[in-house]
C-alpha cells in the first residue's frame, strides 16, 4: 500500500503510520477548508518517531506528573497534534478531526490548553510555545532538585517542542533560548522544523543568519539532521544524544520540506497556510497509492502499530504512582506540599502569614516585598523572578536562593532584561500542573511582555506579575518609563485581574487575591513612591479589596462619589475631609480592581455606587479609557490626558492636575 | 591637572574632556539626585572618541540631511548624551544640565526627539533605539541608492549607537539585529558597552551567551576591544575597520567599567542607577585632581578643544548645500521629491488618485491593497512592508521592488516573522526625517510590537500600522489569532489614530488621513472579510470618516442612535432598516476614529450624537472598555465579553451575540 522509498529508520508500518498522519492533517485541513497542511507533511515523520518510540506519555491520563511534555511551538500546525492524539489514543475522535475549526470542537483552529486533552500548551502565535517550553524545563528541574530523594527519582520529564523559522525569528524566543542556554537546560529538546518557507515564500527573503551558530552562542547542543525529513535513523541518532546531553539545552536543525509528498505545493508556500485542493490531495493520495476518493482514513494496523507502547506505558505510570505512595510514606512533608499543589493549595495558614500595616507611610512595592517575606518561605511551590530590576521591584524574598544551572533548587530567576520571556516563561512553570510563578518588571514594560500576557489570561495561566513603578508617580525617569495607557490596556485582556493597591494593607490583601486566583493571571501594580497607609482603626478593612470596590468613607446621602485608585485614594480622602468641611459630604470609593467588582452582585454594587448618586469623580493617574462606566454622564474624571513628564513625582501630579484641589475643584463642578 | 595614567590614543587634553564628561555627568545625576552616571563615565572615552574624531556633525545643524547619527539606545546614559550635546555646541547650556530630570526641562531623564537638539531618537526602553538605527540605515540605503548620482554623493551618512547588555538581551534588538545582517547594513555600527553589570548584578546572573559569536551568526562584522574602555587607539582602529567595512553592519565589543573612576562604586550596580553620592563625588574629583568642592566645572579648553572641528563640520554642510543645489539643477525632479519630502508631501495629487468603489462587497484588507497600487508607485518617499504575512495583509504593490541587500532602491521591506523589529525599524525610517514606513501584521500581534508603537506616539515617529484581521471575522484561526481587546488597547495609547473603517471607500479615505498625519502614528484596522461598500450615491460621502465619526443614516428626532465601527457598520444600517419598518427612528452613525471626533468642534459632535437621545447602541466586534462615553448610562453595548473562538466567521459573530437581531433587541430595550 504504502508507495514511498524506503527511509531509513521506518519500516513500511512506521511509513504508513506517518502517511496516515500527513493525510488525516491534509484532510482536515480540506474538510474545514482552512488551516496549515504543510508543516504537518513535513514533520511527519519526526513527531512520529519522537510519540511512538522516546517520548514518555500514558495516553490514558494526559496528566500525569512525570510525562515528558510536547509543545507545538508551530501551532498552526494544529492538525499533526490533533492527528497524533487521535492516532496515539488521547481520546479525540476521528468525527473531532473532522469537525476541525469548527464551533464549539475539540479541534481548534490553534492548539488550545485546557480545551482539548493533550495538549500541553496554547500556541500559535509564534515564538510563545518554544518560551513557554523553557519555562516548562525550569519547572521540571526544580522539582526534580526538590523533591527527588536517593532511590525516588519522581521528576525526570523531558521537555519536547517543535518550532519553525518563525518561532526562532520572534525576539521572546531569542531571549528565551538566551536564558535557556544560560540555565543549563537539558531536558529541553527543540526539534527546528527548517523547511525554508515562510508564509511571504522562502526564507532567503529575510532569515539567513547562521541558526546553528546561533543557538551554539547560547550555549546549546546543536544537533544538524540533513536529509528531506524522513531519515529518521539521523533524526533518532540526534534524538538520543539530546537525551543523553548533560549540560546544554539541544536543538535539532531537521531539515524538512513543507508539504511533502504534493507534487505541485511541495516547498512552497502555498502549501503553508491553505488547503491543498481537492485535485491535488487526490493526486497525492494515488501517488502513495491509497484510494483517492476516501478521506479520514485510518489503515489497518495503524492504530494497534502507534498504541502498541501503551499498555507499557500505563505500567510506567502505575510503577510511579507506586513509588510516589512510597515516597509519600517516607517524606510525608515534601508529599504533602505535593498534593496540596495538585489542589492549587500553595500553604495552608496564608492568613496567619499575612502582615499588618499600622498607619504611616509605605510604597506598595514595598509592602509586596514585606508580604513576600512573610509568605514565600512557607510557599516552596512558586517561584519568583524579576526582568533584571530585582532592587526596584522588591521581588526578592529574604533568604531566597537563585534558581541557576548549578543551583535548581533555588527558587529565584534572574530572567534578565527580557520582559517578554519571562512572561512566557512564566507561563511554562505554571504549566508544570505543580507550580506558580510570579515576576517583576516596571509596568511601562508590561507591553513588551503582553502577548505572553494575553496567552496566560486566554489558556487560564496564572502567574502573578508584580508591576512596580505603576504611574507618573515614578517621576524622574520621564514619560519614556511612566505607564499611562498600561491599566486601560491590561483592563481590556478579559481575565485578567488587575489590582491596583491604595496602599499597604490593600498590597497585602491583594497578594492574597493573587494567589488564590487560579483561573488566570494577577497584575499588581504597585507605587514606586510612598503612600499613606490607611489607619485600619478608622477606616474598613482592607481586605475589603477582595471584593473589587468598596467603600473608605460612607455618607448617609451623599452628594458625590469619588472613587480612586491605587496612590490617588490618599488624594480621594483629603478631598473628602476638605469637602466635609464645606458641609459637602463625599463617599469616597477605593476601586483597586474593576474585574473583582464586577462579580459582585448586583445590591453590593450598588451599596458601593449608589444609582441615585449622580455626581461622581474618578482619580487615577492614567487615562480615562474605561472610566465612564462608573462616573456616568455626569462625571468628572481627573486622571492623565498625555504622556507624562520627567521630574520629580510631587512635581508632575501638580503638573498634570491630578491634586486635591482638582478633585474638589471637580466634585464642586458637578454637584454645580 | 588631569590626573590619571596615560590612555594610548588619548592625548592629556583629550583625557581632560573625557573627564569633563563623566564629570559633568556625575554631577548632572547628583544635583538631580537621580539618573545613572555609571554608564557615562564608562563610555565616557568612547563617546568622546567617536563624537569629536569620528563622526560627520554639524552642530550649528542638527537637522543636515547627510549627517551621520548617534542614537543612544542605553538611554538612561542621557547625561552622557547632553554632555556630549552641552560640550559639543548643540546650544544645550550648563544650565540645562542643572536642570537634568526637572519640569520643562531639555534634560528629560531619558532622551527625547523632538525636544532636545541633537537628540536622534527618543530611547531609555531598551533594544528600541538599536532597533531604531537599523531602521536609519536601511533609510540611508534607501537614500542613497534613489537618490545618489554620478558626482552626486548625496547620502553618505552613517549610523552610530550605544547599547548596552539590556539592550543586547531585549528580542527587539535580537530580530533587528538579524534583520540588520540579513540586509547586510555596512553603514551601521553598534558600540557595545560590555561592562558586565546590570542592575541586578553581575552579567553572570542571566546573561552567559558568547554575544560575538551570536552577531557573527547574523552575519555581523564582530569587533572586540579589551583593556578598560580608555583604549581608544585599540577602539580607533575597530572604528576605521568599522567605517571601512563594505558588507555588513559592526558591531564593536568595548570591554569597559561601569562608573569608571569611582573608587567605591565602579564595576558595582551601585553606580548604575542611582547618584553617587556627595562624598564619593568628591573623592573622585580629588583622585583626578579636581576641585572636589566645585560641580559642573569645563575647564579651560575643553570647549575650544572639543568643538575645534565645528567650523569646518559647518564647511562641510555648506559644500553638501551646493551639492544639493547643483543636483537640483541637473535632476530637478528627484530634488523636488526630496524638497516635498522635508515638508511631509508625499505627492502632489492624492486625492486624484484615490481608488473609488461602486456599491459592492469588499475586505477592507483588499481596499487598502487597492490604495496602495493607486498611490504608492507616486510616493516614493514610503518605504512599505510586512512581517512574514504579505499575501494576507495586501502590504505589497504592484510593481514594487524588495528592498534586499543587493537591491536597496526597493522600498518593500520583508521583516520576517518579526513584528516588535517591523515596528521600530519602521520608527526608525520615518526618523530620517525624509522618508515615512507602513508595515503590516494580523492585528493581534500589534501586541508584539507595541512597545515601538508606543515609542512612535510618544515621539511623535509617524509611521502607519496596516492591521489586518481585525476581529473575530477571521475566523477560524481561532482566539489567539482573533483580536478583541487590541482596539481598546490602541485606543488607551494618547496619540495613535486608531481608524477602523467600515468598508472600501473609508478605508481608502483612511489612507489619505495616515498618510497626511504627521503628529504620529496612525493604525489601520481591516478586516480579512468581505463588508458591504457602501452605495456613495445614497449616503454620505465615505471622505466624512476623516472627522472620526459622521451620520450615515440621518433622523430627525431619532429614537435611538446606532454607533458602529468597521465591518459592524453593515450591522447597524441592517438594523436601523428593521427597526424603520417599524416606525422606530434610528440615527446610524459611522464612528471609525475616536481620536479625530475627539477633536472635532462641540457643535459637530452634539449633530452627530444628539445631546438629548439617550437611546444608544453601540456595536463592534471587541471589548466594550471605552464606549460608555459615547453611549452614556443608558446605552448598551453589542460586542465581546470574552476571547473569541474558532469557527467559520458568520458563525463566530452568531454564537458571540454580534447580529442585526441582538442590535434591534438592545435598541427596542433602551427605548422600552
Amino acid at each position: 500500500m504504502v508507495n514511498t522509498k524506503s527511509n531509513p529508520g521506518l519500516s513500511q508500518l512506521d511509513e504508513l503510520c506517518v502517511q496516515t498522519i500527513r493525510f488525516l492533517s491534509m484532510d482536515g485541513v480540506q474538510k474545514a477548508n482552512s488551516g496549515h497542511p504543510g508543516m504537518p507533511m513535513g514533520m511527519a515523520p519526526a513527531a512520529y518517531t519522537l510519540w511512538t518510540k522516546y517520548m514518555k506519555h500514558n495516553p490514558a491520563n494526559p496528566k500525569w506528573h512525570n510525562r515528558d511534555r510536547f509543545v507545538l511551538s508551530a501551532g498552526h500546525g494544529s492538525m499533526l497534534l490533533y492527528s497524533l492524539l487521535h492516532l496515539c489514543g488521547y481520546g479525540l475522535t476521528l468525527d473531532d478531526l473532522k469537525k476541525f475549526r469548527q464551533w464549539d470542537s475539540l479541534t481548534p483552529g490553534h492548539p488550545e490548553f485546557g480545551h482539548t486533552a493533550g495538549v500541553e500548551a496554547t500556541t500559535g502565535p509564534l515564538g510563545q510555545g518554544i518560551s513557554n517550553a523553557v519555562g516548562m524545563a525550569i519547572a521540571e528541574k526544580y522539582l526534580a532538585a526538590q523533591f527527588n530523594k536517593d532511590g525516588f527519582n519522581l521528576f525526570d520529564y523531558k521537555i519536547y517542542t517543535i518550532a519553525g523559522d518563525g518561532c526562532l525569528q520572534e525576539g521572546v524566543a531569542s531571549e528565551a533560548c538566551s536564558l535557556a542556554g544560560h540555565l543549563g537546560l537539558n531536558n529541553l529538546i527543540v526539534i527546528y522544523d527548517d523547511n525554508y518557507i515562510t508564509i511571504d515564500g522562502d526564507t532567503s527573503l529575510s532569515f539567513t543568519e547562521d541558526r546553528a551558530k546561533r543557538f551554539e552562542s547560547y550555549g546549546w547542543n546543536v544537533q544538524v539532521v540533513g536529509g528531506d525529513g524522513n531519515d529518521m535513523a539521523s533524526f533518532e541518532k540526534a534524538l538520543q544524544n539530546a537525551q543523553n546531553e548533560k549540560d546544554r539545552p539541544t536543538i535539532i536543525q531537521l531539515r524538512t520540506h513543507i508539504g511533502f509528498g504534493s507534487p505541485n505545493k511541495q516547498d512552497s508556500h502555498a502549501a503553508h497556510g491553505a488547503p491543498l485542493g481537492e485535485d491535488e490531495i487526490k493526486l497525492i493520495k494515488k501517488n502513495y497509492g491509497w484510494d483517492p476518493e476516501k478521506t479520514f482514513v485510518v489503515p489497518d494496523g495503524v492504530i494497534e502499530h502507534m498504541q502498541s507502547g501503551n499498555a507499557e506505558a500505563d505500567k510506567l505510570e502505575k510503577q510511579w504512582n507506586k513509588l510516589f505512595a512510597d515516597y509519600s510514606e517516607k517524606y510525608p512533608k515534601e508529599a504533602a506540599i505535593i498534593k496540596n499543589a495538585e489542589k492549587g493549595v500553595l500553604c495552608e495558614n496564608i492568613d496567619a502569614l499575612l502582615p499588618k500595616y499600622e498607619a504611616g507611610v509605605e510604597a506598595t512595592r514595598k509592602a509586596s516585598g514585606a508580604t513576600l517575606n512573610a509568605l514565600m518561605p512557607n510557599m516552596p511551590m512558586v517561584m519568583g523572578g524579576s526582568a533584571d530590576l530585582t532592587p526596584s521591584n522588591n521581588t526578592q524574598f529574604k533568604g531566597v536562593k537563585d534558581y541557576q544551572k548549578d543551583s535548581p533548587s533555588g527558587r529565584y530567576i534572574r530572567y534578565g532584561v527580557r520582559e517578554h520571556a519571562m512572561g512566557a516563561v512564566m507561563n511554562g512553570i505554571c504549566l508544570s500542573g505543580l507550580l506558580r510563578a510570579y515576576g517583576g518588571t516596571f509596568f511601562c514594560f508590561s507591553d513588551y511582555m503582553r502577548p505572553a500576557i494575553r496567552m496566560a489570561a486566554l489558556s487560564g495561566y496564572n502567574p502573578i506579575y508584580v508591576f512596580t513603578h505603576d504611574s507618573i508617580g515614578l517621576g524622574e525617569d520621564g514619560p519614556t518609563h511612566q505607564p499611562v495607557e498600561h491599566i486601560a490596556a491590561l483592563r481590556a485582556i478579559p481575565n485578567v485581574l488587575t489590582i491596583r493597591p491604595a496602599d499597604a494593607n490593600e498590597t497585602v490583601a491583594a497578594w492574597k487575591v493573587a494567589l488564590e486566583n487560579t483561573a488566570g493571571p494577577t497584575a499588581l501594580l504597585l507605587t514606586r513612591q510612598n503612600v499613606l497607609t490607611l489607619d485600619q482603626n478608622k477606616y474598613p478593612a482592607a481586605a475589603n479589596m477582595a471584593k473589587g470596590a468598596y467603600v473608605l468613607v460612607e455618607q448617609e446621602n451623599p452628594d458625590v462619589i469619588i472613587m480612586a485608585t491605587g496612590s490617588e485614594v490618599e488624594l480621594a480622602i483629603a478631598a473628602a475631609e476638605k469637602l466635609a468641611a464645606e458641609n459637602i459630604k463625599a463617599q469616597v470609593v477605593s476601586m483597586p480592581c474593576w474585574e473583582l467588582f464586577e462579580k459582585q452582585s448586583k445590591a453590593y454594587k450598588d451599596s458601593v455606587l449608589p444609582k441615585n448618586v449622580k455626581a461622581r469623580v474618578a482619580v487615577e493617574a492614567g487615562v480615562e479609557q474605561g472610566w465612564y462606566k462608573y462616573i456616568g454622564d455626569s462625571g468628572i474624571f481627573v486622571g492623565m490626558k498625555s504622556f507624562g513628564a520627567s521630574a520629580p513625582y510631587k512635581k508632575c501630579y501638580e503638573g498634570f492636575g491630578i491634586t486635591v484641589d482638582a478633585v474638589i475643584a471637580s466634585a464642586k463642578k458637578i454637584i454645580g
